[in-house]
């Protein structure tokens, strides 16, 4: 079967939904902080409904924030804010003293990939000091110990991101990693409007640059917390969700429907047979984003930053 | 009717006889260097070809390289040598220092729009050191006095590229402006593969950025050669495309002749209307790029810029 | 005479001071807004005082913010505030809806250069909205119509600064110019914590890259207000500093006073001739720029963004 | 005693046969390929030498390259060369197919301290290619596996680059590393014309960064090569030769002897004294750098590039 691909719990949890998959296993609740701010979080909670979501047990909670493709300082301070809050309850370990490992993953050099380096840039760094100088040098205990790394892409350091922070975690010993990534969405409406944050990691197939292995408490050794912004949807997908689309439409338009008849009669299996014959292999490799990407990558790397260093602070 | 966009003189041509449109007032003829290499001239000669063509009289040269999209050192230098050559022919003026502005259009900051600036950072530029110490500076005469701009976009700088290469020309007076910038094409497969050379300049709706001014001999006051290669397919391009494909595979296909005897029986508007109402919207502003755009667009550029640096020196 | 290079007439007229040189002609008064916050006002009234100082006719006015080099945002806001206030108060033209144009010079890719284009980077630019959509588009009237340009460099364009920009001006008709450039100070402690604001814009031999061609109402044709802070100190100026410093010391000094019996000997012609002997002429290709100058461009940047953009609004 | 800094073991053996001080256990030799291009080797052979030195035992050789700040692509092919035979001759381990790990120190964002991250953007990175498809995707065996890492600068990342390094090789595990960085000299005609490669690896206090931790054997556990170019002096050094100069001068020129007189009673503590007396304390925080640094280090890490590509391929 041709497989959609969105790195968005809540897009699958609204996939199975439309699709009328039964979901046991699988918590969902929003909260609507303002018309323009809604927060849903889905909670895979058994193995069962991992399987059936195809994606790892634990909370993904999603920020939809409709205006934060514009530039409303005041707006961005409150998504900001929320973003802040709900790193702060999904931190899995609790003490005073916090040392924490962010890495910005994604390429620096293609624009919708470079969310996570550009994200890193803004952080309020403290290791190095509280490690040459102790606490005193900022006047007041319960300093976090925060460091960071941009591991880059492998082309260019034929290193797997995983490998790096994995050397970096054993060298350095963080209690935990957040980590920062641009992801794929399915629905071209959610690309720049969306985070995502996960107590589950990064997992093998996702982000822009798709990462072979995932970075995640199993191959890291300590918890991570991944925090994305869906800037691309493959180019394959929004063919197909197209085709979809227009099958759907002419199943069911009166203006089509002589033609619409026929294609009733078609199953579930036999639409995307059809959809995948047509479908151009070289697409595979291409991906869809919007025009106004640096823009967009610069002003939410701030934002996604601004919600770490309150987080931590 | 939907318009498919593409900056190539090449896709239009073969869009028309695709459709089986009688061109009267173009002539096309083409060169194979090599199986990897082939280079085919448009050359609209009539106002009436530039109506249906959609672009104005002028020459188009396009570069057909196959393997540009390889790291391959001796094949770029070879699409170098070629671009030098077309170059020189297109060249509007004939005498022996030659003043030359060449204008790097795009934005800097979206991989994809960078080529034009990237291109510019290559060049080899004389303007200065031969205006201030004479050609003896060279120890040879004869030598071009090559100047370049990028402009910027729009967003950034308030102005169109067009107005400040106006100015910029009042100003030094070149004999001719080459104009470089990213494209859109119609196929995915002639992204990053193709240079498209003009004597025509830069029209409005061309380029990545979609130029709201042209860049040519009327709004300059000068002649414009215009080098383009395609890294953006527009998305609604792709979609209508693989849906074209869809319906004409309906229409043919033993296995789906159900439904397509009942759309045998729709003519072509009807074809473009059914797929206009389900583009979206949202499409209009999103672009299709290949994942390994900025590696491309590194070694393009480097290609480009050697070949006018030869085409000049 | 060897000449020492500062782009600030207020280290000039210190000099002049120390010098005992009789300024005619020249006004200076300071007003203190906080202990690390002095504003002083240079004004240049007669072509008496303009020689003497080497600098033309107008006023100049220097922000001392010693805190400046610090990560403090309500200082830095406090800055820009005042900032503001300047450019609002040397502004020439007074009427509702102003059109500027804001120049930032020197070189993107050196760091103590590259000032004057990070600063375009964060202006809010106006004058293609107003130009498409007119004051509807934001709407109040009273709009500014903003725009910017980043000439880049000679090495880079082979155009002067000047002509880029003189071109630009006859095309858009500004009604005046603010042009933005990194500067050279005599003193390493002014460096990143001065700005100075002047009426008079920039003249030849001034900034980082020493322009030879000035950009001011003469060149351009339009009002230009220039905004600078040093960020180098020339090599040169740095030694010869430093060796006059111990020539004075030798002659002062009474543990050194056996070798300062002979110095004081030496008239000032014999001082200058005995330090330019020695100075190493590689050295005028060099300049002298702190350890931690990206952090800091990167903050006075953005700091004076925001004072352009509080001016303006 | 005021520490005259540089990173070059050439300088450090030119001070003290200068200073007449009798090196034991220092082997010196030198090669001239070329007027413009002289080979000089130090060898530290016991830890007595390492002591007089200031450095570790070990092989440094200096590529003197007296053209290398000009455009001559013959001449810069030429050093490529040179250094890929000096690292093949550094190569500790001698086996069929090495695993290296090569490391691009510095701050990408300050020009002069560029050098080493720019170096490993032009690099042929094979790890992950060989660790995917095995050596048939080369068609051929004994192929090395290349990877490279850019660890970023302290108050970016909080971590020391030591311990970024040290953790990817734990995990990756190389046969050895090379290690690029930025180098101080003492003078500055040694500036973009002058590359160190070493088989000790980077130490304590090197780099234009100034390490605090080495890069070497030690710290890693496996071998590391490093590969320098002296992009900036220390301020505080180019003061003190030039006074040095000055009371040399005074003690020797004819015209300046009355003075002359009295210094040469002084010993070479008491000079010291002097001069330390009078250097400004900011200056310890600044460097000197050539004005067109950016053009050099693009230029410069192409060739070292290109020479690191030769050695491994």
């Amino acid at each position: 079967m041709y497989q959609i691909r969105t790195d968005l719990a809540l897009e699958t949890q609204e996939k199975m939904q439309e699709d009328k998959v039964e979901l046991k296993g699988v918590r969902y609740f929003e909260e609507e902080i303002d018309k323009n701010l809604v927060i849903s979080t889905v909670i895979i909670e058994t193995e069962n409904g991992a399987k059936t979501m195809g994606k790892p047990k634990g909370t993904y909670v999603t920020i939809e924030a409709g205006n934060m493709d514009e530039e409303d300082e005041d707006y961005h301070r409150e998504v900001s804010k929320q973003l802040a809050r709900i790193i702060g309850e999904l931190i899995p370990i609790k003490k005073e003293e916090l040392s924490v490992l962010i890495v910005g993953l994604g390429n620096r050099a293609v624009t919708p990939d470079s969310l996570g380096p550009r994200v890193v840039d803004n952080l309020y760094i403290t290791r190095h000091i509280l490690n040459e100088y102790g606490r005193f040098a900022f006047g007041k205990s319960g300093m976090n110990r925060i460091s960071s790394i941009v591991p880059g892409v492998m082309a260019q350091t034929g290193m797997e991101s995983m490998e790096i922070v994995a050397g970096v975690v054993k060298e350095t010993k963080p209690d935990f990693v957040i980590a920062v990534d641009a992801l794929a969405a399915r629905n071209t409406k959610r690309l720049n409007r969306t985070i995502q944050v996960s107590d589950t990691g990064i997992n093998p197939g996702s982000g822009v640059g798709n990462h072979r292995h995932g970075l995640n408490e199993k191959s890291l050794g300590v918890p991570v917390i991944s925090i994305g912004i869906p800037t691309v949807v493959d180019a394959a997908t929004i063919v197909n969700d197209t085709m979809s689309t227009l099958l759907t439409a002419l199943s069911q338009n009166e203006e089509w429907k002589r033609i619409g008849n026929s294609i009733q009669e078609l199953n579930d299996a036999e639409k995307y047979e059809l959809i995948r014959e047509l479908l151009s292999p070289g697409l595979n490799i291409m991906f869809v984003t919007p025009k106004d990407i640096d823009e967009s990558v610069k002003r939410l790397s701030f934002t996604i930053s601004e919600g770490i260093n309150m987080a931590l602070a």
